[in-house]
């Protein structure tokens, strides 16, 4: 793996053709969606590249590769170009040997991907709590619902009675979903979890994970960015 | 294929297990959504039973089916549940014989749903641009909206140099873009596509697909059923 470089921001030179053989992942090393990214190239063992883009100046020739601005971004040698995090992770899944992340059964797989539907409308949650907290809201009833939302995923996983998501190992499910989990100590949500014991238990297990081990940052870590990026000076390379 | 059958609401008897060697749909006739399945069903000529949903007067079993109370939903014999039309799409096409939509690469993949990720952008201006003119609003700005987005899958053609989003036969990206240029014209936006002549060839060509007659309804039919549900009186049956 290559180690993590200084975030590239507007007016950096654009950077050359990604070598054979290596494939390049565009990132930013809090964003949990390219988390998702990295925890398949990690899990996978493919050779890649990373360069960490500064997202709140946002170099020319980033936003050429991906309008939409956002990370993560796949290219390989050939300049091909894929964004959107689900869709960067069941790519490199296909195109790259060594462990399979995603099932074969076409409904497996169907259900897998309706777990990571619903699990969208989690997300939100992550966000709009922390927003309303400091704007000295009431944030009951939005934890309420984070909870609800929550014990639906407890609920899959005491009726499928495996050890994750997609069965007794890590699939795709898992790593699609992990990078919230890992911040909510940070973002003072860990509570909504006290009524949820097989998911947290889950969180105890994806914290063994190598892939998981490898890509995580600590808490603390977490905090300090979370600080900067609430000030609007977000400090992309702390740490480095 | 069976043919339609009345919407089934609120209060109505279960429909029993989906018998052996078919594949049941659960649909609204005039949905968009749905429809994507049902192109994707009669393209691939896949044996299935179609039960039509009140989506007004939601019957209890199909909330049970579908928490999140929409079509399409497609059962399986042995009971099992998949929704969320793109899902519902990919799924038949891995398990069922016969042409096969999706690209086998996992580049060409991935960019099909990059394609569809954008698409999903363009989706809300087929609602809100109706909305806003029967709110007697200006709709010039959502219109010149909806123009730039569809001039940006008009230079997609222009550049592959291709008859279809996918090469030059169809394949699923066309499918799940086809439902809403199907009711352009009971929209009143046909207008929006003077511009991209493109696009507008590929509708044409569109037309001309064998699923694609057998699966649409003429502008006077959606006329009948937009006016309806505009009315707040949605007509599910009207033709039956």
């Amino acid at each position: 793996m290559t180690p993590s470089q200084k975030s590239l921001a507007k007016g950096s030179p654009a950077p050359g053709p990604v070598p054979k053989g290596s494939i390049r992942l565009y990132s930013m090393r809090f964003c949990p969606f390219a988390e998702r990214t990295r925890l398949v190239l990690s899990a996978k063992g493919i050779k890649h590249e990373t360069i960490n883009v500064n997202l709140k100046e946002k170099p020319d020739w980033f936003l050429e590769k991906n309008p939409l601005g956002l990370v993560p971004v796949l290219e390989t040698p050939e300049g091909q170009i894929i964004y959107e995090s689900p869709i960067t992770c069941d790519y490199l899944d296909e195109v790259y040997a060594g462990k399979k992340l995603l099932p074969s059964d076409p409904l497996e797989k169907a259900q897998q991907r309706m777990l990571l539907e619903h699990y969208s409308k989690v997300v939100p949650f992550f966000y709009k709590i922390p927003v309303a907290k400091r704007n000295g809201e009431d944030v009951t009833a939005l934890e309420g619902e984070l909870r609800e939302k929550l014990s639906k995923f407890n609920e899959i996983l005491v009726k499928k009675k495996t050890k994750f998501f997609g069965g007794d190992s890590i699939t795709m499910i898992d790593y699609m979903m992990w990078p919230w989990f890992e911040r909510m100590e940070t973002l003072q949500l860990k509570h909504c979890l006290d009524q949820t014991p097989d998911l947290a238990k889950w969180m105890e297990r994806m914290l063994e994970d190598p892939a998981v081990e490898e890509t995580m940052f600590s808490p603390e870590v977490h905090a300090v960015f979370y600080k900067s990026y609430v000030a609007g000076t977000p400090d992309y390379d702390y740490g480095l």
